[in-house]
């Protein structure tokens, strides 16, 4: 086994596997960005991507469940209540479904998630189990996708502003608060994983569940280049008919 | 709700989610048995595909875990010896291993999952979920797409032969067995499945259960159509440089 990396060496390890293999990189998040996705597509990047917002408190109370200290714990709760909020109607999955909802989708068809593609769900449900069977040490690195997420989250936001014109600064007001967010959450994390893998093979093994999250959110984006894109989705997937009116006289 | 379906009504609508879903119908699936793949194709499908293959007794087993009676698992235990075989070098997984064997990847390589899709990691971790964590009920009718089964091997195994020179009987002998098999089982699931379902709730929630089966299949042939026809496939997946080579050639 090779020798302990330092912290300095693991960290960078850890954040060239986001410049490797974050979905920053992925042709359809360039595509959304930079305003080539038909109104069908954004659609059901929104519909789909919502599964995935509103399994994070879950995938967060595994965790939460497993930390002995109450320290941690106070940290990491606050990432549940982050995106469940205060009340009704507030934190990010309602903001999420605002986004939604400004583009025309229905609240308890996306919500019900009964239009999304099976790649999601199967993308969601590993990564609640991963959050819930791996050790407690891979299920905290696994989050940090939120190192690389500030940067990516104000190209996407600038962009999709300047090419869409059905999506105003109210419509993606999910992502204003998420960079400071995932600074904070990411900062902890990144902290946790240096000061707890004290063995090369406990390093290895955070390298590898951040690459197991990288894949996981790529893999949400093949699915729907695959569907909506280069060829069609799961039949019982989102089909918007007047979106697909819409692509063809583009 | 709707009032209870006969038995021979359910079964035809057990039946019908076969006709529509089942993923003969898939265009991969097409391709492959009719002599459209590349050798690169017809190798990332058998390296993805042992990773179900290889789950099958796991699923099984937390299905076996949850039955109450010893005459049921009398028969389902039959399904996990089929998989497994009586010693080391028989049963179907092994013989699936004989497939990729034949095609020239390494068994270890094959084994270790590592160059699989993200995607077919994650439906077949939905799978064992769904089976250890759904009602029973639910977890049996997913088999159900055993019904399904036998007509499809044989008109995969004959088109691999005829189209493949690199495809031998001797390579394919994982299907030998399992239409007789597929029909035992599936022959004893459909009656459990007609038998325990005693409301329409539950009737509903066994077809639903074989459409998520329907829809694990399909997405896994979604991945491979994806990464190895129209785009690329993640980029940590496995890349054939020599199938690569002869795909260029064609």
């Amino acid at each position: 086994m090779p020798e302990l990396l330092s912290p300095a060496d693991l960290e960078a390890r850890l954040r060239d596997v986001g410049a490797r293999r974050y979905h920053s990189l992925h042709p359809f998040q360039i595509r959304l960005q930079s305003g080539q996705c038909s109104r069908t597509q954004v659609e059901a990047w929104a519909l789909n991507r919502y599964l995935y917002q509103a399994c994070i408190p879950q995938k967060d109370a595994h965790i939460l469940a497993r930390m002995e200290s109450a320290a941690d714990r106070r940290e990491w709760r606050q990432r549940i209540i982050d995106h469940d909020g205060e009340h009704e109607g507030e934190g990010g999955i309602a903001k999420w479904l605002k986004l939604t909802d400004d583009l025309g989708l229905d609240r308890e068809t996306v919500v019900s998630g009964r239009l999304a593609l099976p790649a999601t769900k199967f993308a969601v449900t590993s990564y609640i189990s991963f959050c819930r069977d791996r050790p407690l040490l891979e299920a905290i690195a696994s989050s940090l996708t939120e190192l690389f997420s500030p940067s990516v989250i104000k190209v996407r936001a600038e962009g999709m502003l300047a090419h869409y014109d059905y999506v105003t600064p109210e419509t993606l007001a999910y992502f204003n608060k998420r960079p400071v967010q995932a600074k904070r959450d990411s900062d902890f994390a990144l902290a946790y994983v240096i000061e707890h893998a004290k063995t090369r093979e406990a390093q290895d093994a955070a390298i590898a569940a951040l690459e197991f999250k990288c894949s996981m959110l790529w893999t949400m984006l093949d699915a729907l280049e695959h569907g909506y894109i280069y060829a069609k989705p799961w039949p019982d997937a989102f089909q918007a008919e007047a979106g697909a009116a819409r692509q063809a006289a583009e």
